[in-house]
């Protein structure tokens, strides 16, 4: 993983090479049988396409195969399993799988109109309203349905931040309280600044291969025990309820088919706290709360490092930061060094089993990815 | 497949549905277990990312998962390896791959900069060549260093023109002569009018399933006996030699290999002729002539639909037309349409085995899927 950051006016192939050289340095292979790109806005801010053809470049190993796969702000989740697949299709063994997002550089409603290329063009991005006005529309029919406090939804960030302290690769590394939640300038009403994540540039690699194989190459590995995505309708408008995401229940529960458990032998989380309440509805959604009580776990403590379900135990998305299309390959990674012992300052104690939920557009795609420790 | 047209200022979700109701309505299927949505520009040119929710919500099937996938021209043929891969993998079987792209309704300058999204952003689309003057070196260097006459080349897309008579759904369809070829205005010396694809709108679509699976429904399948891709470098100025696409033979060598068979056994071809010159260039790339001679099939009259090795039978990227991304899905449908004996008036006789090769970027992809007669 490269560090998140704004303004270092790096390209893409810049970036993406960094987090690919290292992810197959820590791998120790030595071929790559192909490459899986996720990013969302490339076309729209850099004028840029055909980046499974630019990475295998810049990488110099032109010649193999190579896919752009995009799931808008879940892209780097959705070619986490798009490469599960493609191991299991039996074609290839050992492959990369990479994501990039640049997104400093550009002015704010220059960002603002790519982060709603997200959702439906014609008959949604094209009234005005921005991705936080509607996130802002989710939080505010939380709130209400739920009788759920601003001050208990900044539990969140709060969280995030004190997590990112001990992270070196994170963008915003400044602890915060709630107050200063409630404090920081409106968004979008009831959004604050510190409940929204930032814009952030940044890329992040893994390679998987078969499990018989990686531990010819590496002693220290884990395992992808279920994988699985999901959509739903692509615009808010067209939900019965939005205040729960469909796509997290349906392809977590397609992830935990897979991998043959349920929510409770989940012990480590990451997920995708772009706003606030997007976290909190996460636990919910993912089956670690009761609907409208995904405040609780938070509120006793469970999420921190030294809790029952540390989640986002890097700083999140939030923290971290949410480089918007390779978001999904930081949480894997990072759930990877967690359940390998290798998180340093931010290591948790005692995981078995990790899961990452990578969200794109408002909901209308989830990717799930489930680890496990192989030690 | 819809018709390719331009100036219908029919939307992407109109067009990707219209093509994918026929594909789920011909093959008789009750079930899709996932999409793959092929397309390069939608980003730049529509400000819209996320098709995969977008069309899955387009076709009332939000909830499966969904895939975007890009190759630059070249996403067609890379979302139906793609699909094919998700079908080995086990973990889907009734897959739908679809794949659109909308060109028209923008300015000349609008498309030229979309297109050269393919190439090197910062080193190359920066000093402002274009797409088209790129092919016209290719072209430039392959009539010198082979001694073959702009004549020569002209002889594809005469051929193309020829077919697509018979293709009610192609863009183009007017006979034409080398010389209206030769006397067509400049576009990128040598290129002329009549060497280049156009810019049109379009979708086309296909189910895959496993075979048994697949002969359940219909009693008209045809198999897809191997699906490659490969890459080459981003840019031309990395090339030693650009008269050759060394992304064709990889991918096509091992599309061969997977299926079992060589370049003699395919008597049925589609490729990817954006300009003149790669049509030739294909044929001797994939196999089908000595470096240097790929016109000589043309003017020999094999490539004809009467001829041993029909090629572009439903007119081409040239003359049924070449909306980018999309192309490469019209091109195995069209080949499925042949194998079936549902070709109407395109109809070859007597083929078994057709191969479908999509370019994307200037040789930095290249897609191959071959296909099989079952009957």
């Amino acid at each position: 993983m490269t560090p998140v950051t704004a303004g270092s006016g790096r390209s893409l192939a810049d970036l993406f090479v960094e987090a690919a050289k290292q992810a197959i340095e820590d791998a120790g292979v030595d071929r790559i049988d192909s490459v899986y790109v996720g990013n969302m806005m490339s076309g729209f801010l850099q004028q840029q396409a055909h980046l499974g053809a630019l990475m295998a470049t810049a990488l110099g190993r032109e010649g193999i195969p190579a896919y752009k796969v995009e799931g808008a702000c879940a892209s780097g989740g959705v070619a986490v399993n798009a490469a599960v697949k493609g191991l299991l299709s039996g074609l290839e063994e050992i492959v990369l799988v990479g994501a990039v997002e640049k997104m400093s550089g550009y002015t704010t409603p220059e960002v603002t109109a790519g982060l709603m290329m997200a959702e439906d063009r014609q008959k949604v991005a094209s009234t005005g309203i921005t991705f936080a006005g509607l996130n802002a529309m989710i939080a505010r029919e939380y709130m209400q349905k739920y009788h759920v406090s601003h001050d208990s939804l900044a539990e969140f960030p709060v969280l995030c931040h004190e997590n990112a302290l001990d992270n070196p690769r994170a963008q915003f590394r400044k602890k915060i309280t709630i107050q200063d939640v409630l404090q920081s300038p409106l968004v979008a009403d009831p959004l604050r600044l510190l409940d929204c994540s930032g814009i952030g540039d940044g890329a992040a690699a893994l390679v998987l291969a078969p499990g018989n194989l990686a531990s010819k190459y590496s002693d220290s590995t884990v395992e992808i025990v279920g994988s699985a995505i999901a959509t739903d309708t692509i615009s808010l408008y067209q939900r019965p309820d939005i205040t729960t995401f469909e796509a997290s229940k349906t392809s977590s529960n397609r992830a935990y088919k897979m991998a043959g458990i349920t929510a409770k032998d989940v012990d480590l989380l990451e997920v995708h706290d772009a706003f606030s309440v997007l976290g909190v509805m996460a636990l919910e959604d993912l089956g670690f709360a009761d609907k409208g009580y995904g405040t609780k776990p938070l509120q006793q403590g469970e999420c921190a490092r030294d809790g029952k379900l540390p989640t986002n135990s890097f700083g999140g998305l939030k923290a971290r930061g949410h480089p918007v299309g390779a978001s999904g390959v930081y949480q894997v990674a990072e759930l990877a060094l967690q359940l390998k012992n290798e998180a340093d300052k931010c290591q948790v104690s005692g995981a078995e089993v990790g899961l990452a939920q990578s969200v794109g557009g408002i909901g209308s795609t989830v990717a799930i990815n489930i680890l496990c420790r192989t030690d």
